[in-house]
C-alpha cells in the first residue's frame, strides 16, 4: 500500500538533503519522489547522500509547482511546525501515518509535503493541503532537518502499514474523496460562479478564493458532495445567465 | 527524565553525520552525546550540520572506549541490524523507548549506542549492551544513515517521555539495576577466580570471559543478585587458598 503514497518537496535549498530524504523514503519502503522546483537538482551531493535511494533520485519527478506534485491526489498531508497563523486540522503524526496508509490502502493517491529548510510551507501551499501534521519535538528547539522529518514521517508510515497489514481492519472501500485536479476545477467554477454573480469583483478579487480554498480543503468534501457542489453552482450559473437574457 | 540519556556514537567517519545527530538529539529534547574514538571531530562539517545544536557538540564527551562511555550506565541499548550471528535479547523499538524512559525516570543511567556508518556495532560493543534494538525498516533496504537512527530512535524516546509524563503509572522505584562498571568489576572478580580454580589457563583463556560476559549482559542481573554472585566468588576464592594452604 506503500506505493500510493509520495514524499513531495518544495524548493529544497541542499541538493545533499534531497539524497537523504530519498535514502530515508528507501528504508521505509516509500519509493516515489516529487520534487518542485529543487533548487539545484540533479548533484553529486545527492547521489553521495543517497547511498543506495539512487533510483529514487533517478526515477525522482521534477515539477513547477506543488498543484502538479499533487494533481491525482486525494489526501494531502503537509508537515508543518505547530500552531501557525492558520487555524488548521493538525493530525496526530500517528493518527496521520494510519489515516495515509488506510487511504493509501483503498486505492487513493495520497502526498507528504515537506517545505524548505529555512522556511517551511508558504500559507498558500498549507492551503492546498486537507491536514497539516507537526512531528512531535522539544518546543525549546522543534527544527527537524527536512531529511530528518522524512524520515521520521516515512518510519511512522513504514509501522502504520505493518499494523495495517496485521490488523482485522477490512479492507478500505473505494477512496471518497476527490482528487486534488478535481479540487482545482471546482475551484476555477466556483470562480467564475462568483464572477457571474459579481459576489467577486475582476479588478478587485480580494481574498475571497484564498478562503474558500482554505475552507474547503479543510473540510475535505467527499466526491458526492463535490457533484452536488458543483450542481449546485450550474444551477447559479444557469439562472444568472436565464435572467440577464431576459433583462 | 531524558536528562539522563545519553547518545553514544562509536567510531563515526563522517563529522558532518555527528552534527546531524546532535541536531537529531537536540530536537527530541536529548543533549549527552558521547563520542568514542570519532575519526575527525570537531570539525566544521560537524558544526555546520549540527545548526543550532552546537551546544551538544561542545558539551560532548571524547573517550577512547565504549567501556569508558557507558561506565556509569546500568541500562545500555545498543542498536543493530536485526539478526546477527549472536542470539540476543531485541527490544521492539516502542518497548525500549518506554523501558529506557522508565528506567531514566527512576534515576538510571541509560545509554543508547550507535555504531559506525559501515559497520555497525562490533560484536565486542554488543556485548556490552544489555539489549539491542533494531529500527523497523524494508527488508530489502533497511540501513538508516546513522544519524537518522538517531533522530528515529530519540523521536521514540520523546513520544515515550511524553506518554510516561501523563499516564497513571507510579514513579519507578530506584534503579535495580547495577551499573556498567559494577559489572566490571565482578567480571574482573570471575576471571580471577576462575584462573584460581584453573578453569581459565593464563596461557590459553580462549573465548571463556567473552561467553560469560555475553551470558551475564544479556541476562542483566539486579544489585541484590550481583551481590550474591560476588559473594559466592569470594567464598570460591576462600575454599581454593585454604585449600592451597593446607596441602
Amino acid at each position: 500500500m506503500l506505493e500510493n503514497i509520495r514524499a513531495v518537496l518544495i524548493n529544497t535549498y541542499h541538493p545533499g538533503n534531497i539524497g537523504s530524504a530519498a535514502r530515508a523514503l528507501k528504508t521505509m519502503g516509500i519509493t516515489r519522489l516529487y520534487l518542485v522546483q529543487p533548487e539545484r537538482f540533479p548533484a553529486p551531493e545527492a547521489t553521495q547522500m543517497a547511498a543506495n535511494a539512487c533510483d529514487l533520485l533517478d526515477q525522482a519527478v521534477i515539477v513547477d509547482s506543488l498543484e502538479e506534485a499533487i494533481a491525482d491526489c486525494s489526501l494531502v498531508i503537509g508537515t508543518s511546525a505547530r500552531s501557525r497563523s492558520l487555524p488548521w486540522p493538525m493530525l496526530d503524526i500517528r493518527e496521520g501515518a494510519a489515516r495515509a496508509v488506510r487511504e493509501a490502502d483503498g486505492g487513493a493517491e495520497v502526498a507528504l509535503v515537506f517545505g524548505r529548510e529555512k522556511m517551511g510551507l508558504h500559507n498558500d501551499e498549507l492551503q492546498q493541503c486537507n491536514f497539516h501534521l507537526a512531528i512531535p519535538a522539544n518546543p525549546e528547539y522543534p527544527v527537524l532537518n527536512v531529511a530528518a522529518a522524512v524520515q521520521v514521517l516515512s518510519y511512522e508510515l513504514w509501522q502504520a502499514a505493518e499494523a495495517h497489514r496485521t490488523s482485522e481492519f477490512p479492507p478500505a472501500s473505494e477512496a471518497p474523496y476527490p482528487r486534488s485536479r478535481e479540487m482545482e476545477l471546482f475551484y476555477k467554477h466556483l470562480e467564475e460562479t462568483l464572477h457571474d454573480s459579481h459576489f467577486i469583483i475582476k479588478q478587485h478579487p480580494g481574498q475571497i478564493m484564498q478562503r474558500l480554498r482554505r475552507l474547503f480543503n479543510r473540510c475535505r468534501p467527499e466526491k458526492t458532495e463535490l457533484s452536488i457542489l458543483r450542481g449546485i453552482l450550474s444551477s447559479v450559473q444557469r439562472e444568472i445567465g436565464k435572467a440577464r437574457n431576459n433583462s
